[in-house]
């Protein structure tokens, strides 16, 4: 399990305008075997997106245990990434296509003033929200639905149907926090429900028209998406 | 009152080697006024060192109000300075000098990894401490007596006699926090407290030993400087 501070990574996967949390773990793989292996995510977060609970499954031939590998990649990984914990897996194991349910979280700061001790992982409205209309939002959301109008553009999916099995949405801290669980998540998806939750919350969007906009099957009906930073990959099981 | 996180200045002082937050504020208040006035801040928190409720006086000529000077400030200065709040004073108010008694937290992490999402004002250490040697350490500590040895060197003072009201040593969300409460503190006080404290906490030294440190009016005799990051200036009483 790997944690990360996504702030100074271009995203879990390897980009080419910048470094990537893919990248650093296979970088360190490297220099602990001597040999280049690749790290599959379970989730592809993007830019500036945090991980509480990423999983990657990394295929090395070594006599190693996964104790010291742990301990070697924790060595050699900048602070920003730390591996909490390090196991022995079957051959096939691959942690992107066997991931069963994940679990993101997006925070906000609703406060006329961000506080420099505010967390980083929060992002930050200077502006209160309602949390009724958008609970009731949120049911219009759970169930198995064609999420394209809830998709970013630039990745090419078989199928863009998901299962949103949970949404809680709760107040605690001074912060609003939005916990999603799925089958899986299309690209952006998590942050355009935010911006759209956010704009049911200011009350520019009526709860019920969430039907609608998932009808639509168009991402120009659904509201803008949410900033990177507030969101954070929670869990992935398996 | 003024918040910062320390970690992008060289403390609250003016210094020819970096942007210091005493700079920043002077800086936007002559962009607002047009003329240029001096910020005494009631603490001269060091470079790193983070403040929750630093204050400053400022003396300007000026019809705006303190509203408005407060909302002006937070538009021209940098996110990780704030300021929460903002009013008109007496003439010979002076934020450092009449400053009663200042609170200064220590924020330690004592935890065989530093997770990426432990609060950026929190210090390190891979190693677990002891509470109820510290706290009887701080028993000696605490009174009126000559803090010499506890502190750091490039300062020129009249006295180093200074009375410490209070010592708070508590353990709470996987952390240890140290509270101080004094009328006034030396150069690098705190830092020193907290690195000899940790020493005792390690079983290094023992907490009657502290009655030696401080009758030894020698720097030399207590612990190490405990780090800027975990620092933090709480609270200022008039």
């Amino acid at each position: 399990m790997i944690q990360y501070d996504g702030r100074p990574f271009v995203g879990w996967q390897r980009q080419k305008n910048g470094l990537a949390v893919q990248e650093c773990i296979e970088e360190a793989c490297l220099k602990i075997i001597g040999r280049r292996c690749a790290a599959h995510g379970a989730g592809r977060t993007d830019s500036g997106v945090h991980a509480a609970g990423q999983v990657a499954s990394i295929r090395m031939r070594t006599k190693l245990g996964a104790r010291e590998i742990k301990s070697a990649l924790n060595a050699l990984l900048p602070p920003e990434i730390r591996v909490l914990a390090s196991r022995r897996a079957a051959y096939e194991f691959h942690a992107q296509n066997h991931a069963v349910q994940k679990t993101y979280r997006y925070l906000l700061l609703c406060a006329p003033m961000r506080s420099p001790f505010a967390p980083y992982y929060a992002a930050w409205l200077p502006y209160p929200l309602s949390l009724e209309p958008m609970r009731r939002a949120s049911e219009h959301l759970t169930g198995k639905h064609d999420f394209r109008s809830f998709m970013g553009r630039g990745n090419a999916v078989k199928s863009t149907v998901r299962t949103l099995k949970d949404v809680e949405i709760k107040r605690g801290g001074g912060m609003i926090s939005f916990h999603f669980t799925a089958d899986g998540f299309l690209k952006q998806m998590v942050r355009i429900l935010v911006g759209t939750l956010v704009e049911v919350g200011r009350g520019k969007i009526k709860p019920e028209r969430i039907a609608e906009i998932l009808a639509a099957i168009d991402r120009r009906s659904a509201g803008p998406t949410a900033p990177p930073e507030g969101l954070t990959l929670m869990r992935v099981e398996y």
